[in-house]
């Protein structure tokens, strides 16, 4: 029963992603998403409260994936500077397992930004992110391979540097190679971080 | 007649953008901002051929208040390092012009990114900055300030930056003080520049 039960949880989510995907988040209703998975109502509210909390749950997913990648690329380093470089490599992973939902996003932002608890719930990893480079950084300094430096200030250039270049990928997937410049403006960031 | 005509224009763009905030982009209509600005649909479209291209004005007024103001504090510099932090410190200003419309564009950005002429308005500018902040770059080297290094890189990072900021700060404009991650990453990163 518990293995059937993730299964369908899973098709749901797939069906859903698929669907917000080809016709928009708005545009998408749970029944249609129920037709396609070809799930009950009851099945769908039994692994979802609603709509909004699958998207949350999809987004989550794939930050949970984005994660795991940012912890093995840390922990197979040499040093610090070699982890950095090693998370900034991994940008076309992020994209190509982003799979639709970076645009999507887009769209449900709009959805969610007069309700603050799902706004919350955006919201959270961002402010996560700054605090798990931060402490990166210290880590760094701790090493020996940074300078002295405002962590915080270091974690949040990290974070604005990704935002901002998942962003401009997002919208402007052919405006430039984005893996090389996460690549050379994260070696570029920590030119001026390293010890001297 | 002129002033006029101008007078219109400028009526007609304000009332858009207060509608646009209170009620979204999509749900605000020609007709609505028409009686709102109390000018007939004929003198709406005398000014604009759509709502797109209104909004698309609306942003690039705003964007040409933001290239005016990063002219000026290049202009008023000793030096491209002090230029590039003069800008870093205009956030606050370019937040503040913005005046809801950074919150417009998600929605706006979901409505175009299906029309391949409305994005390239929307395109333009990310492109056009990369160039505009490799050309600063340059001059900095040339000056002497910053070392031999490759001034596209050094260009994407800076606006990589600058939109991860600009978008986190709508986003979580209480996350943190914004005007103060951007001048202080601004000056990390450029730490990386200079030349030893």
């Amino acid at each position: 029963m518990q293995a059937r039960s993730e299964e369908t949880r899973t098709r749901i989510s797939q069906t859903a992603l698929r669907l917000f995907g080809e016709k928009g988040y708005e545009a998408t209703g749970v029944a249609e998403i129920c037709a396609e998975a070809q799930v009950s109502k009851g099945a769908f509210y039994h692994h979802f409260p609603s709509k909004q909390e699958l998207f949350v749950g999809l987004l989550n997913t794939w930050l949970q994936g984005v994660d795991a990648g940012l912890s093995q690329a840390a922990r197979k380093a040499a040093s610090v500077p070699d982890g950095l470089l090693a998370m900034a490599a991994q940008t076309r992973e992020v994209f190509a397992a982003a799979d639709g939902r970076l645009e999507i996003f887009l769209e449900f932002w709009e959805q969610a930004r007069h309700d603050p608890q799902i706004w919350k719930a955006f919201i959270a990893p961002y402010r996560r992110y700054s605090g798990y480079f931060a402490e990166i950084v210290r880590k760094g300094i701790a090493e020996g391979s940074f300078r002295e430096l405002d962590a915080q200030v270091a974690g949040q250039a990290l974070v604005a540097l990704a935002v901002g270049i998942v962003v401009q990928g997002v919208l402007d997937p052919q405006g430039a190679q984005w893996d090389k410049v996460t690549r050379d403006a994260v070696a570029l960031l920590m030119d001026g971080m390293r010890r001297r």
